[in-house]
């Protein structure tokens, strides 16, 4: 039996060895992932990213424990989380330490658990972490929730694989890191201002408000309902134009307070890509972005084959006795690697 | 005269035109930078990296006032400060409030003061700075500063172009933001303590030297002094084995305490580098990525014409209705694209 039909049949030790074989590059991983992927395009990828301090991940436990145990009436659904901690390998223990407090999911076969620590380069991390979702999709599992630690443009990356991505704030961590993260709101779809026991709660929802309204048309809605004050961010966020507005949510999420509300509001954003067709383009803007990304490490890799290292050397010696340009570096070398 | 020729001669008017020209990614600026590049190669390049409210921008300004205004005894310098944001356009009101504090800066002509907002894509953000401080170079700016927002992998870029990189830190930050900056000491030449007349001054000291132990191969050094109490992490950082340990100074930028000791590490450094020629490798590593960078946007430019876009257009179609991997299709596109 491949490696793949058994990640099909749901093996755990299947999925945790193509995983790892995945993270190392290694082409028994690339293999399994072909077979894989006609049977992936059916979970809902849910990214949650956010400063550090504003309890991502104890707000993703809490997601997946309300998913694995659902109000009456509501289906179980089978979760994935991948943890991405594009910073360090020193940060490590940060990710770890919250994972303790999953240890009560870990026991769940529906449940499965995945912590990224990038190590040296971070260009392949999100393509790294978009075949780990195909795994988890493959493997039949409804929500994969992706979490990423941080602000940086590698979140933003990870953050775009996702179908409904959470922006995660908390009242009082200063005015430059709300300006910080003013720049991954471009991102979200609900926006989640966790930790909401604490003072300034509402200070922080002010700050996203007008971040919103920067980021956001809303002043086509505005006209749309006649006047300012109608626009109720705090909704669902779905107007008769069919244009979702980021809702802004309140969870203590040590608590569970707020979670079937946002449970509630991802179903909702679900619905609205169904809907509007968005989740196609989305899923169509995902995969092509993942594909150009693979073209340019195949290209980069095809032309280091093609150039001898006594050439390549003898360039960059010219290059840093300053005695040619970068660009001129560049014509020598591709114009070299085409006639070899 | 050429763009190039005025800018060597140290033509404010032309300097900002080029920066612009290359900011647009424009074919003149591309030809003036290959005129300039012969004329680089003699600036110190010092990064100054760090989190959010770390106060980066004062640290910076207070340091190239002093560079300005030196001790009695030490030359007065040329400064250029590149402030680039890689955020987003929203947090461009961070990095110009924190300009108009330069404003007693800017009427001098030994002071040029350049910020990058970053748009869209980050990709080209760390090449784009590279070419900036090659005009700063060319035109004899002595002292070259890149001042980062955040720590993110675009700040880690960044921070590589400098001889010496400054991670600046603050007291009460909170743990979490404490973990994910331990990814950038990582590239730490100098770790500064800023906002050190806080309380919690200490715990960050201590945080600092713990992940430094963890970081840096201080082993060799405590053997060779023969007791773990010798190391002194605080000293300006050269033992016998000329192996630099990151030294940890405290400053109070806006009240310019620290300043000139933070001045004198800076030139300790770039001593060091001088000395054991690690000055020639740094330049050589940066030359080189900067040349790869160039390479792979090359063959990635050079790929998209020899392919048709109804040829793309058809793969990508089979790629989103899962009928090929992501594998097989790039294998499609790229033999695809030789044999056109």
């Amino acid at each position: 039996m491949s490696l793949a039909t058994s990640v099909l049949a749901g093996e755990r030790l299947a999925m945790a060895r193509l995983l790892s074989q995945i993270e190392n590059d290694e082409p028994g991983g690339r293999e399994a992932l072909g077979e894989l992927f006609p049977h992936t395009g059916k979970a809902h990828l849910v990214g949650v990213t956010g400063a550090p301090g504003t309890g991502k991940s104890s707000l993703v436990n809490r997601l997946a424990h309300y998913y694995r145990n659902p109000s009456s009436g509501e289906p179980q659904r089978k979760i994935a989380i991948v943890a991405v901690d594009p910073s360090s390998p020193f940060t490590g223990g940060a990710i770890l330490g919250d994972r303790v407090r999953m240890r009560d999911l870990s026991g769940d076969p529906g449940v499965f658990i995945r912590s990224m620590a990038a190590r040296g380069s971070l260009g392949g991390l999100a393509p790294t972490t978009s075949s780990m979702v195909q795994v988890f999709d493959a493997a039949g599992f409804e929500i994969i929730l992706i979490e990423t630690v941080g602000a940086g443009q590698a979140e933003v990356d990870i953050a775009r694989l996702a179908h409904t991505t959470l922006v995660v704030e908390a009242p009082g961590l200063g005015d430059e890191i709300q300006a910080i993260k003013a720049g991954i709101l471009e991102i979200a779809d609900i926006l989640v201002v966790n930790k909401a026991d604490r003072p300034g709660v509402e200070n922080t929802e002010r700050a996203l408000r007008s971040m919103l309204e920067l980021a956001h048309p809303t002043r086509r809605v505005v006209e749309h309902h006649g006047a300012v004050e109608t626009i109720n961010i705090n909704d669902s966020g779905m107007d008769s134009e069919s244009l979702w507005i980021p809702p802004i949510l309140r969870t203590v999420a040590i608590q569970g307070d707020g979670i079937p509300e946002l449970v509630q509001a991802i179903a909702d954003h679900q619905a609205h890509l169904e809907t509007t067709g968005e989740r196609h383009d989305r899923d169509r803007a995902r995969l092509q972005a993942e594909l150009e990304q693979l073209i340019q490490g195949n290209l980069v890799s095809r032309w280091r084959q093609e150039v001898s290292d006594s050439q390549y050397q003898e360039i960059l010696e010219s290059l840093i006795a300053r005695q040619i340009s970068p660009h001129q570096a560049v014509e020598a070398l591709l114009n070299g690697g085409q006639s070899a």
